[in-house]
């Protein structure tokens, strides 16, 4: 499981730095976090792949979180998608995006399934491999984290041995499980001779646009990896919260009380040209920290 | 007077080509022609400023023309512009944009007046420096070309020959007029003198996207430059005319009926990824074509 930064500047795109989009890689499934302007383009520059993406999230409707979305939808059509999209944003988007398709006389190639996000914390899609939970967070406007978590596959097989001990493939559900095998002549194979520890369970919970708040603290408490938005230093703390958001130090704060694993930095506003300050500020109250870099993913 | 091409690719990004936007360049003022996604990122890039620009006309409402619109409008307004923006655009981008700004609560910092493009030929901009025409061409949804004309300033004084000559101030509107000047003592200054050839008067025609008519011939006959778009190549041309697009040689047919002196190709299928063919297919017809690189101006 690993995310890939496409965009990690706050709203004016500046030093080469794009406005907010990441995707989350899930056994193989791609799945979409915000879409600033240039986001399709980014994911052709870094080689993700639209066919593994069946779901976007989009946090808020301030432009630099979702302004590449009419144009990734639209390529995605022009291409010929088939495969149904499940798009999970504030409901206000969708008569927006509606009025842009008219307007071009356009019909999606593809079923587009708009899922207005709701107040409060509610699991959003789950999958057998995969669930992601939303929640709120605070911003100018309505705003929501997500939470996405890699389901364990339970213990991986290992089917030569499988074979050599003679465990018919029915029982294969059971070894997964954790189960012991008993042979018909009395033997006990061992689950731990036929199997290995397969993936395990993960969180990664992504915090943007918020000013500094506890108020989802127990959603996200104990995830493996957290991205928070820190759009100011310190020095501009003021400034954050005025307009509702997070300082590095803050950001690392969540993270300490949080008791992640990892946390990555991103949303980094325009007046900022160097981004070191950004670690060294964040890494002095918590250890493990990456300043995003786009292009680049990080195992979570 | 010359154009920067910002973006030469038609709906879909490829091989590093952005969707259609492009700045012309009139006395210092810059006009923006379409605005695809990307295209406040491509400014930035290729150095062209804000504040120079005053008006943005959109041909059509397909997203590969505006979607870098909002952003574009956006970061001017966080960047605390004041100063007033005029687009001229089809009547349904307005309810669009107004929804855009109202579910992000903003409020822009500067005054933008939206003109709806009318159905046929009509004066959009008029300036003491340029005009800007309108006029419909033939597409899948109603859409418009631009004509943009430079004003000629009359002719260029040379400040020190004027003095020589004891020539008041008072008098140098009439020297750009071509006038003599009569001195009390008799002495007749000749024009040329004291004046030089000012800018001439030039006429750039920007044709997309449209199938091959000539419809729209009579107002762009006799351009300096006509930008024309062609997406597809020749031995696409059914598929060109079944999508209302043009080939190279149908643009270059356009150009050679027109009597331009230049025409520049642009709007290229994402199918295409060597562009030279648009160049020789053009060539044949008409003697000085240029296939538009993203990046690059030229002269009108």
């Amino acid at each position: 499981m690993r995310v890939t930064i496409l965009g990690n500047n706050s709203a004016l795109p500046a030093f080469g730095r794009h406005p907010s989009a990441q995707a989350v890689s899930v056994y193989g499934e791609l799945l979409l976090i915000d879409c600033g302007e240039g986001t399709q383009i980014q994911m052709q520059r870094y080689g993700l792949r639209w066919r593994s993406m069946h779901h976007i999230f989009i946090s808020h409707l301030h432009g630099d979180h979702y302004f590449g979305l009419p144009g990734l939808l639209n390529s995605m059509s022009l291409l010929g998608r088939t495969a149904p999209l499940h798009l999970y944003a504030p409901a206000d988007l969708k008569p927006i995006l509606d009025s842009i398709l008219l307007v071009a006389d356009t019909v999606l190639s593809y079923p587009l399934y708009f899922h207005a996000l709701p107040d409060g914390v509610a699991l959003l899609a789950d999958d057998p491999s995969f669930s992601v939970t939303c929640f709120p967070v605070e911003h100018r406007i309505q705003c929501h984290g997500f939470l996405v978590e890699r389901k364990t596959r339970g213990r991986k097989l290992l089917p030569e041995k499988c074979n050599e001990y003679g465990i018919p493939a029915a029982y294969y559900e059971y070894l997964k499980k954790g189960q012991d095998y008993e042979r018909k002549d009395g033997f006990l194979v061992k689950n731990e001779w036929v199997t290995e520890d397969g993936p395990s369970a993960k969180r990664y919970a992504y915090c943007a646009d918020t000013l500094f708040t506890d108020s989802f603290l127990t959603v996200i408490q104990g995830a493996d990896t957290i991205y928070h938005e820190c759009t100011y230093l310190e020095k501009d703390a003021a400034k954050a919260l005025a307009r509702h958001h997070s300082t590095a130090a803050q950001a690392a704060q969540i993270a300490k009380l949080a008791n992640a694993k990892q946390l990555i930095l991103g949303h980094f506003s325009s007046k900022y040209k160097e981004l070191e300050p950004f670690f060294d500020e964040a890494s002095a109250i918590f250890p493990n920290v990456f300043v995003s870099i786009e292009g680049t993913s990080y195992e979570i």
